[in-house]
């Protein structure tokens, strides 16, 4: 199996990374339009092509921002290979090929970051059973997590991906922020964020809620929205304690 | 060293279960209004008691509801002990007793939930050096990780926790509410919650934000409130990206 990637970034990498342990897998170029990125991408391919000069591959997997997928595809100098993009919000018919699929590792990807993709639930889609099959086994090349998602779902996941990590993040970093203004040192809540986390793996996380908000207690509220000083932060207090009320009250 | 509790709930029943573990403490009595809770503490101590029945002990911990805490206290039948309660978000003042700390677990207790205090983070407070090293004594027989810290960070830091925890676990709640109305297994976000939390743990979680609302990315933001249909979704959704914008838009 060969394949080509288009895409100098942070996924990118990380995908290039991983095919380069991969021994059934050729990884036989790599494109992209930031030449200053060669010495990142050296070890896994001698230099970093433009689109037009690529090859056909087995696959080519798009790994470039959300806003540039359809263009990149469109660029690519040859038909009736795979080609398959990596993005959770976008749909595969942004794919101008004839064979189009998307192979979507749901992970967050951070720059320095090490990843260990076996665990990564790796989403894939494809138009026709043939090319499903053949993205299903670079997939599992990867992770023993592979999942057939269609286009609105993983869109769904996508959105739900953002509260389990975008949203969750900030609310660890304004816990970080409390703790310092106040001289306290984080480190004192990294047991409670892994718990928390755990608790939400083992059970169904509504069935773990605890707090002011789920025991409705209004003392122990205003006290808080008394003690933010920033306005985003009682904002994010309010809208979340009301909507934590509005659940478990429902259930009473 | 004895140790008297007063409380039925699910601190108290932790704490009894971790105290009955440690050979050089005593668990004298446990005290409680609820004596259909004594199966649970059977295993622990012969009886429930009532308060006035409790006999003098080293420490006396009361690990009730925090708007009873301050009127347990003036209840039991001795003085010149030490008297502690458990609560994140009270004033060590709340205890009537001249000798008076706190003896905070900084963790969430579900019922049936499996503790491990070793990790977890003790915070003590006391009004002398002398009962402040009692408490130590006592603490360091749970964790590894003991903090001094004072009835006014105390309240901030159970504020921070609030958002590590409460906040967190109902964002999981709404994506798996997510989940759940596209057939989507929950599970497809595990590993993601278990990344998200370590990442917080070993970076300061500012340093690993990701996602549409860091990047001020409209497009994808517009869609993903078009897509959720709860008001109450909606509101977090917006609240929590306007944050994350004005945090990272403020860094450039």
């Amino acid at each position: 199996m060969t394949i080509n990637l288009i895409g100098t970034g942070n996924v990118a990498w990380h995908l290039a990374n991983q095919l380069a342990k991969i021994p059934t897998c050729t990884l036989q170029q790599i494109a992209g339009r930031s030449p200053e990125k060669e010495g990142d991408f050296k070890s896994f391919a001698g230099e970093i092509v433009t689109i037009n000069a690529l090859q056909p591959a087995t696959i080519t997997i798009i790994a470039v921002s959300d806003d540039v997928i359809e263009n990149v595809s469109t660029l690519i100098p040859y038909q009736d290979t795979l080609v398959v993009h990596t993005s959770g919000s976008i749909t595969i018919e942004a794919i101008a090929q004839n064979r189009k699929g998307v192979f979507y590792p749901l992970q967050s990807f951070s720059k320095n970051d090490t990843i260990d993709f076996t665990n990564i639930p790796m989403c894939i889609e494809a138009t026709t059973q043939e090319d499903l099959e053949i993205l299903q086994q670079l997939a599992m090349l990867f992770s023993t997590k592979v999942y057939h998602i269609d286009s609105h779902q993983r869109k769904q996941a996508h959105l739900a991906a953002v509260f389990v990590n975008n949203f969750t993040n900030h609310c660890y970093t304004i816990a970080q922020e409390l703790c310092d203004t106040h001289q306290i040192p984080f480190e004192l809540l990294h047991a409670l964020v892994g718990k928390t986390a755990q608790k939400a793996i083992d059970h169904s996380p509504s069935e773990v809620q605890t707090g002011p908000a789920k025991r409705n207690d209004t003392k122990v509220i205003n006290e808080h929205l008394n003690m933010l000083q920033q306005e985003d932060h009682k904002s994010i207090y309010q809208t979340l304690t009301a909507s934590i009320i509005a659940h478990y009250g429902k259930e009473l």
